[in-house]
C-alpha cells in the first residue's frame, strides 16, 4: 500500500477532513497537519482525531510533508500552491480536490520546483454538509476520483495519487484536464445552470401577476433541488470552467431548440421518439 | 356535503379509481359504475370494492348518472365526451381530470346538451404507479385540484365540482383554462421538456467518443428523474398544451441566455446574484 509520512491538508472541511480520516484509518499516513484560516475549525479537527496538529501558516505546515492535499475553494488553489511551492520538501507531491481541472493544472504545474510534483484530482463526492465536523472516512467509498495527468506529470507521483484514492475506496479514472472539465460541465455544471435558469424563469414569469412557484408540486421541488446550491461556490465554478460550461450550454440549447421545433410542429412521432430516447438513456443509468 | 346518486367513472385507473374510492368512503356517492375498454381492470375494480358494476359501453354506463368523471388520457377526453353527451340524464355534471385544460374545455363545452353541464378540472396528484390496483382513497388529500370554469360554466355545477374535490381532501383553486395551462406548463411541462433535452444532449455529446452518462453521479440522476416519464403521455401533453409550452420554453430560453452571457463575460457579481435569487426563491417553496 502507498505510504506517506506527513500529510498536510490545506482546507480542512468535508473533502479534506474525510481524506485525512480514511488515510489515517487505513494506516497510509503517519502524521496529519491541518492548515487553514479558521482556528476553531482546525482545533475541532484535532479534537475529532482527524488532525495531529494544525497551523494557520501554510509555509510552516507543509514543511517536511511528503503529501499535500489542497482542498480549498477552486478559485484559491493556484494562490495556495504558489505560496507553498518554495517551501516543499524534495519529493513532495501536491494534489488537489478542485472540481475544475484545466485552469488549476495549467496554473499549478509551472509553480512547482524541481523534484516536487503536482497531480490534479477531483473526487466526485460530497454531501449537503460542510466543515470538518461533517467529514467521515467512508465519503469516498464507491465514488470516482478523476485524476488528470498531463504530459508533464511525473509517473511515480501519478501512481501514488491514484493509489491513495484507491485506498480511500474510490475508482480512479484518468482523464485529460480539458476532457475532465467537459465531463463535469455536462453531468454537473450544465444541470446546475439549467436548474438555476428554470427557477428564475418561473419566478420571473408575471403574465398573471400571480405567484407561479406557489403552485409547484413535489416534482418541481425535486427537479430544482440543485438550484438551492451555494451561490458563491457556483459563481466560482462558472468563472473557472467557463469554456466548457459555454460549450455544454450551447450544445444543450441545440437539443432544446430541436424539441421546441417538434412541439411547434405538433410532430407526434418526433416527440415520442425524443422522449423515448431520453427515457431509455436515463433508465440505463439508474 | 355534496351528494350524488350515481357516479360513472370513465377510465378506471389511479386517478379515476382514487376519486371513486374517496367519494364512496365519505358517503358522497350511492353507486359507482366503471367504464373502460379493459375488462380485466374493470373486473378488478369491482373485486376491490372501488366499483359496484362496470361496462365497456360508455352510453349504457352513463345512463342515469348525475356525475361523470372522465379520467382517460387527455387526448381522448373530447372524443369520450362527444360520445356520451347525447345520453346524459338531465342535470348530469361531467368533469374531467385532464392535465391540460384549454383545449379540453373548448372542445367539450359545446358538446353538452341543454340541462347537462361540463366543468373542467385537474387534480395535481399522482404516483409512479397506474391502474385501479394502484388507486387509494387518500391520493388527493392535501393536494390541489385546479378547477377551470369559463363564462359558460353553470354556477351550481361548478359549486358541486368544487365541493367534491374538497370532500376528496384537496384545496380547489379556480383558474381560467388558459391560465391553468400556463401554470402547469411552467411548473410541470417546462421542467419535463428541459429534463428530456438535457439527457438527450448529454447522451448526444460525442466529442470524446466516450459515454458521458456513465460518469453521472447522484445529482444528475435525481435531476433527470422526470426524464424517465412515460413518452406517450408526454407526447400527448406536448400536443395538447402546445402554445403554453412554447411560451414557457421561450421564456426559459431568455433566462438561459442571460446566464450564458454572465458566464461568457465572467461577470462574478451577476453570476452570484443570478444564483442567489434562484436559491432564495427555491428555498421559499421547500
Amino acid at each position: 500500500m502507498v505510504q506517506f509520512k506527513k500529510l498536510a491538508v490545506i482546507g480542512v472541511g468535508l473533502i479534506g477532513g474525510s481524506l485525512a480520516r480514511v488515510l489515517r484509518e487505513k494506516g497510509a499516513v503517519d502524521e496529519v497537519v491541518g492548515i487553514g484560516r479558521g482556528e476553531a475549525n482546525l482545533r475541532r479537527g484535532v479534537e475529532l482525531g482527524v488532525l495531529d496538529s494544525y497551523t494557520t501558516d501554510a509555509r510552516e505546515g507543509v514543511a517536511g510533508a511528503d503529501l499535500v492535499f489542497v482542498a480549498t475553494p477552486v478559485c484559491t488553489i493556484p494562490k495556495v500552491v504558489a505560496e507553498i511551492a518554495p517551501y516543499l520538501a524534495p519529493g513532495c507531491i501536491v494534489t488537489d480536490g478542485g472540481s475544475v481541472k484545466e485552469s488549476v493544472v495549467t496554473a499549478c504545474e509551472p509553480l512547482m520546483r524541481e523534484g516536487t510534483f503536482f497531480v490534479g484530482g477531483h473526487p466526485i463526492a460530497g454531501t449537503e454538509h460542510s466543515g470538518v465536523e461533517a467529514s467521515f472516512s467512508t465519503l469516498y467509498v464507491g465514488r470516482r476520483c478523476i485524476v488528470t495527468p498531463t504530459a508533464n506529470t511525473d509517473a511515480r507521483a501519478l501512481e501514488k495519487v491514484v493509489e491513495l484514492w484507491k485506498v480511500a475506496g474510490s475508482t480512479v479514472p484518468l482523464m485529460d484536464p480539458v476532457q475532465h472539465d467537459l465531463v463535469v460541465a455536462a453531468i454537473s455544471h450544465l444541470p446546475h445552470m439549467v436548474a438555476y435558469s428554470l427557477v428564475n424563469a418561473v419566478d420571473g414569469y408575471d403574465r398573471f401577476g400571480g405567484d407561479l412557484l406557489s403552485f409547484s408540486a413535489g416534482g418541481f421541488r425535486d427537479f430544482t433541488r440543485i438550484a438551492s446550491s451555494d451561490p458563491v461556490m457556483w459563481r466560482d465554478i462558472a468563472l473557472t470552467n467557463r469554456d466548457a460550461i459555454l460549450e455544454m450550454m450551447d450544445f444543450f440549447s441545440v437539443y432544446l431548440e430541436k424539441l421546441r421545433t417538434l412541439v411547434a410542429e405538433g410532430d407526434a412521432d418526433g416527440l415520442q421518439s425524443f422522449f423515448l430516447n431520453s427515457k431509455q438513456k436515463r433508465d440505463a443509468i439508474l
